[in-house]
């Protein structure tokens, strides 16, 4: 049983796995203890759920579930390498790019989306460094990308959670 | 007695702290001896000085003057929660998020800003590694975004400049 | 004999030095056994060969080229500061900054030009987190910009290939 999992889950997002990449990189790439993760984006399965830039097409409060789903692939991705978010031992940083509108100045707003959902899975060790910028496009035109580095515990038995 | 801290009060950079995050993230998130700073905006206290894109807004100049004093409030992060700027090793890298009007092309100019004050102040050990890149905004529609990774040493005894 | 170096040689990029930075900051700072690199463009000697957004002045596929040449200038700077390619042990993470229209949603795409040059000359150990984003501009007007952290081993002694 994986209280981590379990918050995800209350949240709203499973530990479904989501696309692999179809290119030569890796969601997660492993060097000893730290993780870097790929930037994520709002997929949820197969599907794109928030497309286009901020606000005129997806509205803040849009965007900032956009954030958070792109958190929780992140988190997809951990607990199906990982084989559990238990083995996750800190968030250390995280990067938000938000699809913006000329003009908007609201991204940090964004990107709390992100960080909530961060100290609500990870408590304590789920508070980050983070940078919040607007950006001019998105890989498939998506509202928001997220990647993030964090510190692992590969000894940490895996569960069946996973 | 800082040197450090007084080359940067030098520079016109007092070691006042600057506003925290009112969301759940850390100006500084530390690794063992890996500092991760979030993005720093161009607040002088709570008052935000360099506002607007550039060129058309804020002059290549004026934006130098905010890429500094962004990277200011990143060494009063640290010597805050560190007690101290001589617990820093080094600066390993930073990033730079220029708020660019379409066509405008240097931002590496402007980054330059923050590149001298941290060898001013750190000599040596102040070299980074350095990304610049032009967006189509920022948080409360700053000129300049600046963060950064450090090696720090929390063994380092704490002096009275922080 | 460097077979990666060989390997980058068959691609069409030989090892010759880059441009310095004109400023104070490094290509390479080294932290220990971790490298970061920073943000390289598509020089080519002292020639820029990819400037423009995309797509409207440089194709996607000219921008994969871009992509992959500001790879290719990342390993030059490895090999010239570490004196050989062997002595990298692996890619961790690379970043893409894609100078992009308004409406350009490909940089992912844009970046399998980078992807796909670490993997074919470092094989298992070249692949990598990535994040791919659209800016606004880019220093020097370039179309793309790419930086990088690797893990070195620099005990591994230098060859003659650098």
């Amino acid at each position: 049983m994986s209280s981590r999992a379990n918050k995800l889950a209350a949240l709203g997002y499973d530990l479904n796995s989501i696309p692999s990449p179809a290119a030569k990189y890796r969601p997660l790439r492993l060097d000893g203890e730290i993780g870097y993760l790929s930037g994520a984006i709002p997929f949820e399965g197969a599907q794109l759920l928030f497309k286009g830039s901020v606000p005129s097409l997806v509205s803040v409060e849009e965007a900032q579930q956009a954030a958070a789903l792109c958190t929780a692939n992140l988190l997809r991705v951990l607990a199906h390498e990982l084989g559990s978010l238990e083995c996750v031992s800190s968030i250390l940083r995280i990067a938000g790019y938000v699809n913006s509108d000329p003009g908007f100045d609201q991204q940090h707003l964004v990107m709390n989306g992100a960080s909530e959902l961060l100290v609500e899975v990870f408590g304590e060790v789920g508070w980050h460094a983070r940078s919040a910028v607007g950006v001019a496009g998105l890989p498939l035109g998506v509202s928001v990308e997220v990647d993030m580095i964090v510190r692992v515990s590969p000894t940490v038995a895996s569960s069946d959670d996973g």
